[in-house]
């Protein structure tokens, strides 16, 4: 059987989404008996179009033709950004298509209505990328641990902090110097405030708590506190008291029903697994009333391990 | 929709699964829309049956009664050893039910012959908890990375033996002393042989071979050395490596198609995650061509671990 697949936008994800299912299609088919097809790739970058990457027959520049092809059943969005990746998904949605997508602002900015619209149009939206990349965290939460009771999540669930701040630990770098050195080496964008600030880690926690708990909180009301302010000093400190500092992303379930969550630089133990997460590298620890505690580790972005997840949620929609 | 489940065995993991699946029934079901009844419990032994752990009325002591109900769809077995686990499982499965089990050396023994009776029939069989007990592993390698061509996976798999050579690293202590705290604590059998020998690994890595790379390899087959040669000076000579000598299960898909496997007592690099894993913890790292490496780890055993990974089984074949 094969399933038709519509790219929106063939950047970084796009490429690896394009290459995990094309590279391993023989490896997935005998897994799983499914073809997955890539019929059509939204993009208008010539560039790309013409990078040899994928067949140059597959892109368009006309979202209206994906739309209308009933074959088509799911699309993934990887254009990124708030506009047309927002509007985009929810006429996939109306339109009766499944919805892949890594974009955890969006999704974040709008959980409740992306899941009404879905369930209202009898598809489903995944976002198994959106956090942690390559690491299956939402499908633990949701299957694996569908018989416990989830207490608490905590998670390094951004790179570019890790990175930096692995760096100005361990080569006693000042804080602009291992910036710099991460955007050198592609583990931080040219303007990193969404990263450095927390507000990545925000809208990720955001998700997470709407996955663990079934409350849903925008990530503008979480308490957030970026990695601006560290200094030296600080992971000095923090290794006196045999811990390391890491931009952790916390959300604890409270007796009364509320959820106490934050994103800041906080001492962790040399003892939890999540001490242990160094550079660019994502890990999350789960504490539940039956598995106690889970930790999942790997790589939280790049071209490929988030093209692994995209294509996950892909051939489990299929 | 209400599904029933039959559970044969009401020891440890049978007391952790029906604790699963009735203490968090209203979870399950705000997250999953089902509901899971324990309709029946073969148990002979009275001191249990009387325990009020459990409804008396639901246990029977007759097989055949829970065979020949057709309401009964999934059969969790969980009497432990060889018979007569095999032959229930086998007619269960023949008899048109799913099976779930943690039975690590029925199912490594018979990978293909169980795989085969349940596809003949219609039916799953399923044995998550078989492999680091509460930890997401095989649901990981089918589902999340399924996108991947799996090249490695590395484990510590085997709780006992990893809690003997934290004590004996930690506390400097003799293997025979390391041993008798195991016991004491519960964390080993009065006859360690089958943990302390490697058989229980061998076991375990020849099920995640078979789900990893689509290869059977009985557990006799895998090359295995156990832990009860080992000394204080063993792991003083890791620690001088900047090691931890950790009891590995390792498996290596090579190019020419052969599987490289073996259990046996190895120096693991500090920068590796599976170094920190500690004590009764189980970890696994799992390396492949798009998502690079996972890390997952967790508790291996134990009455509601083991039972999480039943019930989330259950719940998913429901």
């Amino acid at each position: 059987m094969t399933t038709k697949v519509a790219l929106l936008g063939f950047g970084i994800v796009g490429k690896g989404t394009y290459r995990a299912l094309t590279q391993n299609a023989a490896e997935i088919e005998r897994k799983t008996g499914k073809r997955i097809e890539v019929a059509r790739i939204l993009e208008k970058n010539p560039a790309v179009i013409e990078s040899g990457l994928a067949p140059k027959e597959l892109f368009t520049q006309d979202f209206e033709s994906i739309l209308a092809d009933p074959e088509i059943k799911i699309v993934a969005e990887i254009i990124g950004g708030t506009e047309p990746a927002t509007t985009f998904m929810l006429r996939a949605l109306k339109a009766g298509k499944h919805v892949v997508t890594p974009n955890k602002a969006v999704i974040a900015a709008n959980y409740d209505m992306f899941r009404r619209t879905a369930a209202e149009n009898g598809v489903q939206i995944r976002y198994e990328a959106s956090v942690g990349g390559a690491i299956p965290v939402i499908e633990t939460i949701r299957k694996s641990l569908v018989a416990n009771r989830i207490t608490k999540i905590q998670g390094i669930v951004n790179g570019t902090t890790n990175y930096i701040l692995t760096k100005m630990e361990e080569e006693g770098l000042p804080y602009e110097t291992a910036l710099k050195q991460a955007q050198a080496n592609g583990f931080a964008e040219q303007d990193p405030t969404a990263d450095v600030e927390g507000i990545d880690s925000a809208n990720k926690l955001s998700i997470l708590i709407a996955e663990c708990f079934g409350v849903y909180i925008h990530p503008r009301d979480i308490d957030r506190t970026g990695i601006t302010q560290i200094t030296r000093d600080d992971l000095r400190l923090a290794t006196q008291h045999s811990c390391k500092l890491k931009l952790l992303a916390s959300a604890e379930f409270k007796e009364d029903g509320s959820v106490e969550a934050f994103v800041r630089p906080t001492e962790v133990s040399s003892e939890s697994p999540l001490a242990a997460v160094r550079n660019e590298f994502n890990g999350i620890l789960i504490s539940c009333n039956m598995a106690d505690k889970i930790f999942l580790s790997g790589r939280g972005a790049g071209m490929d391990p988030t093209g692994s997840a995209m294509a996950a949620d892909i051939i489990s929609l299929a």
